[in-house]
């Protein structure tokens, strides 16, 4: 099995730590996004989109984080990180999709404002930073009220909707509005809980 | 089992379309998007993002159009929605998650310049849509040299994928710009195939 990808970009790390939590580790073959190599004629004959990550699986290719957690968790022996009943299954599936519909925009528009542009000599825009530090609280919000019942985000078993999320709020608990983290009781165990996991800590080293 | 949405809505119509295919109907509750009743206080309760659709079943509750149509799929008896092998699961995850990524927004991007603008007694941004012709064009090449081998975008059976790809297509169809769709000889089967479905009729009305 062969993995392209970029050790920092999120959609990598979500296939990473499903691997690790598989107890299965792949050819990594790192693609330099700093350099546009996810642009080149050999990378977008792969995936024509030009993003990272891309799977080959012994013939078998396929692009898609959110795809690719869910097919290796389908084929590969270890736990199961989808849950078998319907109603877990269903509430991993809409958390999956709140992180894509709401929550990572906003979250990582704080990322790129006071992370990545400061690297590159930028300033960041503050009131960009504002608007989406309300934006990713009030998602927040949400999330902790569903967890003041249960302990992950499909029910009482850490799932894919625990890894989609993980990458995300690494990045933004390195920030100044991680307080949006701690300051809601049930996501700051949550996150604890799930930051703390060998899985994260081998893909976040 | 109750379904609040709007005929209209893309996401809506994605559950209705599941549930026709699984041979199942749900009491439909009517929620005026016009008139914003999606931002009410009452509904605002059930569903904290304020959009549609949102599904109650037995005292189980839900939101996410893309959640809520693999919980159906996971629940009711009826026909599989979702191949039960690795790869097959993984494609249909991938066509899902690019409708989402890279379809949907330029997609409708036409529709709304051609189709709600004018409704509204506006004019149309052709700038933007000849923008949004180029890359929904360049998704459907991509969609067209899959379906080359393939009848349905999960492979051999017509999937969740497909269904959520309906009703996207279906809007741009109506536009001058459904061309899109007729220029591509796989597309254009794929089409005629899908939206000729008792489901999809039932719905499209």
């Amino acid at each position: 099995m062969k993995l392209y990808g970029h050790p920092g970009s999120t959609c990598t790390r979500k296939v990473l730590t499903t691997l690790a939590e598989k107890g299965r580790e792949a050819e990594f073959v790192s693609i330099d996004l700093f350099k546009g190599q996810q642009k080149s004629p050999d990378y977008l004959a792969k995936h024509p989109f030009g993003v990272v990550p891309f799977l080959e699986d012994d013939g078998f290719t396929m692009y898609e984080s959110r795809a690719i957690i869910r097919y290796l968790d389908a084929k590969l022996p270890g736990p199961k990180l989808t849950p078998g009943d319907a109603p877990s299954l269903g509430r991993m599936e809409q958390w999956i999709s709140v992180e894509q519909s709401y929550f990572t925009s906003p979250c990582m528009t704080i990322v790129r404002e006071l992370v990545f542009t400061p690297m590159r000599g930028g300033t960041p825009d503050m009131d960009k930073v504002f608007k989406a530090r309300g934006e990713t609280g009030k998602v927040l919000d949400v999330v902790d009220r569903a967890l003041m019942s249960q302990a992950y985000l499909a029910g009482d078993t850490f799932s894919l909707a625990d890894i989609s999320w993980l990458p995300y709020l690494q990045y933004l608990s390195a920030t100044p509005h991680g307080t949006l983290i701690t300051e809601r009781p049930f996501v700051k165990s949550w996150w604890q809980r799930i930051s703390t996991r060998p899985s994260w800590k081998k893909v976040n080293g």
